[in-house]
C-alpha cells in the first residue's frame, strides 16, 4: 500500500521527537500499520536541523503555508503551539482538506468548537492525543475505551512540572521558590514558570476532557485556575500529618446542578494511587458508571513520550485514509503476515532476582554453607537476615538475591537443600524492581 | 442511520450486564455512536429471564446456531466462555461473516491464531477488549495507543480472586486457606478456584498480551504457570519487612535470547504503584521504548465492568460496518450534533471539603470561636488540631472539613478572618476523598 505522506510544522522538542520515533520504529511501525508513514515535508527556518535528522526524501521549507496546502500531504502534524501561526495553519490545513495531528492544548481548550466545526465540514478528522496527559492514551480511552459509560468525573494529574515541585517540597521540606530554581536548572520548568505553575496548562488540558467526557463544547473560560505558587510547605507537612498529600488536580464532574471543571491544589488521602504519582508523571483518574474507577498513569511530557503519542494519533489517521479492510486495527497489533514466532525462553533462561526462605538447624557455620553454594552458582547476595529461631533448634534464613539466570538460582537451592543441616524444601519467589 | 443488529450468546453474569449497560445507557451510547445497538437476537434456555431483561423486540432462541447464522445478525457477541460450544460457534459465526465481540480469554488463548486466520479470509473483525483486564481498555492501548512503540515488558496484576486473596493475607496475616475460603463467602472466588489461584487466568490473559505486544502468534503453551496457593504468609511478613509486597503476576518480556511469558508470585518494591494496587482491582504495567513507563488500573472483572469493555467493542465494531465518514471516532466523543452546552457550575456552588489552616491569638476562646463561626455556615468539622505555638503568642489551627458548599466555607473564612485574635489571612485548599 502507498506511504501515508505527513507534513510537520516545527521541528523543536516533540517535532524532532517524532522523526526520531518515526526513524527509529519504522519496521515496527510499519509491521503495524501495513503501510510506511513518509516524513514528505517539514516546515522549519532551521534548514540544517532538518537535514540532520529527517529523511534524505523530506522536503524542507521555511513557508509552513506551503506545506499545509502541498497537494502531496495527507496529515499536517503541528507541532508550533499556541493561538498565533499555529491556529491560521491548522485552518487553512483543514481548508485544504488535510487531517490533522497536534499537540497544542491552547489552541483545543480556547478554539476547539469552530476547528472541530470546519473539520466537520471538509470532512478530516482533527486529532489530539498529544494535547494531554503527553504519552498516555487517556484521549482514546475517553473517546472509545470508555464509551460505553456515562463519565461521572475525572481527576488528574497533569502537569508535570507542578507536580515535580510538589513531589520535592513534601520529600525535602523545602520551599516552594527553592523547589521551582531547582526545576529550573533541571529542566522540567521554564523560565518564565507561569503556564505551568498557575494552572493553565492543566486547565487546558481538563478543559479538552470535559468536553470529551459530557459531550459538552471545550470552554475553557468556564475553568476555574489556581496554581501552586502560594503554597506554604508547612501545609504540605500538615496535611501529610493528617495522612493526606497535596496534589495540583485538573477536576470535572457531572452533578445534578451542573458541570464543575477546575484547577486547584487538592488534599488527597495518602492510600489513593493518584496521592502516590511523584516527580514530573501524570495520571488520570476517571469515574464512570460501568465501569467504575480507571487510572491511566504515565509520562506526561518530554520529547518521546509526546512523539508517541502523535504517531499514534498519525497511525490511527492513516488507517482513515484507507478504506479497504486491511486498514482496521489487525487483531493481533501487528499485520497478519508480520505476526512472526520468535523464540520463547524456558524458565530457566529467564533473568531474575530472588526472594529464598531457608529452614536451616541453628548450628554455626550454616549461613557460610549456604553463602558459599550460592557463590559458586555466582548469585550474589543482596541481603541475608536470620528471622530467628522458630522452635529452639532451627533457624529461618531469608536471602535476597541480585540478578542472576534461573537456572542456577535452581541449582544452588539444590545443593542448600542436600545439605544436612537443612530439612525443608527452600522457600523461592521471583522479584521485580519494575525499572526495566 | 440504521440500527446495528447484535447477537448475544449467554444472558450470564456478563451477559445480563452487556443488556443492561446498553439498556441504562442507551442515550449516551447513541450520541457518541450516532445509530442504536439493537439487541436483536439473545441465545439461552432460560426464556423467562431474557424476556425479564431484554427490550420487547427482542428474538429469543434456545439454539445458538440459528443466532450466529441469522442473516440479520451483524455482530455475535460471544458470552458463554470455554473452549467447548463456545468455540464452534464463534468459528460458525465467522464463516457467516459476523463480526465477533468476545470475553472468552481461553478460546483466544489457546485458538487464537486459528480463529484470527479465519476472520481474515472471512474480512471479519474479533474483538476481545473484555477479556483481558475486565473493564480497563488494555488491548486497546496496547493495539493503537501504544503502536509507536517497541514494547519491552508487561508485568500485570490480571486476576482479582488472587490480588483479593494475597491482600488479605498481608493485612490480616491470615493463612491461604482461610482467605480463599473467606473469598468464596464472599463470591471472590469459585467453589473450585482451581482456575483463577493457580495462575491459569492470569495465563491466558498473559498469553494475549505477549502476542499484541511483540507480534508474535498466542502461545499459551509457552506460558509458565505457577500460582499463590502454596504461598506462606510468613513470607509476605518477611517480604513486607524487606520493603516489597507480594503479587501474582502475568509477566513478559522481550529480550536478547527471545520471550519471557510467565506467572507467579513477585515480590515487587512497595514504593512501585503496581504493588499498591489491592483487593480484586487489576493494572497493567507496560514498558516501551517511547512512552516510557504507563500504567492502567481499574476493575478486572464483574458483570459491569466488563460489559463495558463489551459494550466499547460493540462500538468500535459498529463503526467499522459504516464505512461513512460519520461513523469515525467523533472529535469530542459525541456526535457533533449531540455537543451539547450544559450549565458549568461557578466555584461558589461546588461542593468540596476542605483543609484551613488559622493564624490565631494563643488566647482562651479563640477556638470556641472559629467552631461557631464554621458552625454558624453549617459546616462540620472533622478534625481541629491546635498545631502548636509559633512565636509565643499566635498559634496556628488546622481544621479538615467535612463536606460543604463552597460558597459557605468562603463566608466562614471571611468571619474568621474578621475576628480580632486572626491576624493573617486564612489558608484555605480543597479535598477530595475520591471515593465517588
Amino acid at each position: 500500500m502507498k506511504a501515508v505522506n505527513i507534513g510537520i510544522l516545527g521541528l523543536g522538542t516533540v517535532g524532532k521527537g517524532t522523526v526520531e520515533v518515526l526513524r527509529d520504529n519504522a519496521e515496527e511501525i510499519g509491521r503495524r500499520l501495513g503501510r510506511a508513514v513518509n516524513i514528505f515535508m517539514v516546515s522549519t527556518r532551521d534548514e540544517a536541523k532538518a537535514r540532520a535528522v529527517c529523511p534524505p526524501q523530506t522536503l524542507v521549507t521555511s513557508d509552513p503555508f506551503a506545506l499545509v496546502r502541498h497537494p502531496d500531504t495527507d496529515i499536517v502534524v503541528e507541532l508550533y503551539g499556541g493561538t498565533g501561526i499555529a491556529k491560521d495553519l491548522v485552518f487553512e490545513a483543514v481548508r485544504h482538506g488535510k487531517h490533522i495531528v497536534t499537540a497544542n492544548k491552547k489552541l483545543l481548550a480556547e478554539h476547539g468548537g469552530e476547528l472541530f466545526a470546519l473539520a466537520e465540514k471538509h470532512n478530516v478528522m482533527v486529532q489530539f492525543e498529544a494535547a494531554v496527559a503527553g504519552g498516555i492514551p487517556i484521549i482514546k480511552a475517553l473517546r472509545e475505551g470508555l464509551a460505553a459509560n456515562k463519565i461521572r468525573s475525572i481527576a488528574g494529574i497533569i502537569n508535570g512540572t507542578s507536580n515535580f515541585i510538589l513531589s520535592e517540597m513534601r520529600e525535602k521540606g523545602s520551599t516552594f521558590a527553592d523547589v521551582l530554581a531547582e526545576a529550573q536548572r533541571l529542566g522540567y520548568a521554564e523560565a518564565d514558570p507561569t503556564f505551568d505553575i498557575e494552572g493553565h496548562d492543566a486547565g487546558h488540558k481538563i478543559t479538552i476532557m470535559s468536553a470529551l467526557a459530557f459531550g459538552t463544547p471545550v470552554n475553557f473560560s468556564a475553568c476555574y485556575l489556581e496554581g501552586i505558587s502560594k503554597l506554604d510547605s508547612r501545609d504540605i507537612r500538615y496535611a501529610e500529618e493528617l495522612g493526606y498529600r497535596i496534589k495540583l488536580l485538573g477536576i470535572t464532574r457531572r452533578s445534578a446542578k451542573g458541570i464543575e471543571l477546575r484547577v486547584h491544589p487538592t488534599l488527597l488521602p495518602e492510600s489513593r494511587l493518584l496521592a502516590n504519582v511523584n516527580g514530573v508523571m501524570n495520571a488520570v483518574r476517571v469515574h464512570a458508571d460501568m465501569v467504575g474507577e480507571t487510572l491511566y498513569y504515565g509520562a506526561g511530557a518530554g520529547a518521546r513520550p509526546t512523539a508517541s503519542a502523535v504517531v499514534a494519533d498519525i497511525i490511527d489517521t492513516s488507517r482513515l485514509i484507507a478504506a479497504d479492510s486491511g486498514h482496521r486495527v489487525p487483531h493481533l497489533a501487528f499485520q497478519p503476515a508480520q505476526v512472526q514466532a520468535q523464540t520463547m525462553l524456558p524458565m530457566d533462561e529467564i533473568t531474575s532476582s530472588y526472594y529464598l526462605r531457608v529452614q536451616a538447624d541453628d548450628k554455626p557455620g550454616v549461613l557460610g554453607q549456604i553463602a558459599s553454594l550460592l557463590a559458586a552458582q555466582n548469585v550474589s547476595i543482596e541481603a541475608l537476615i536470620q528471622k530467628g529461631v522458630r522452635d529452639g533448634h532451627s533457624a529461618e534464613i531469608v536471602i535476597l538475591t541480585h540478578s542472576t539466570v534461573e537456572k542456577q538460582i535452581k541449582a544452588a537451592i539444590e545443593a542448600i537443600e542436600s545439605l544436612d543441616n537443612v530439612r525443608e524444601k527452600v522457600v523461592m519467589i521471583r522479584m521485580e524492581s519494575l525499572h526495566d
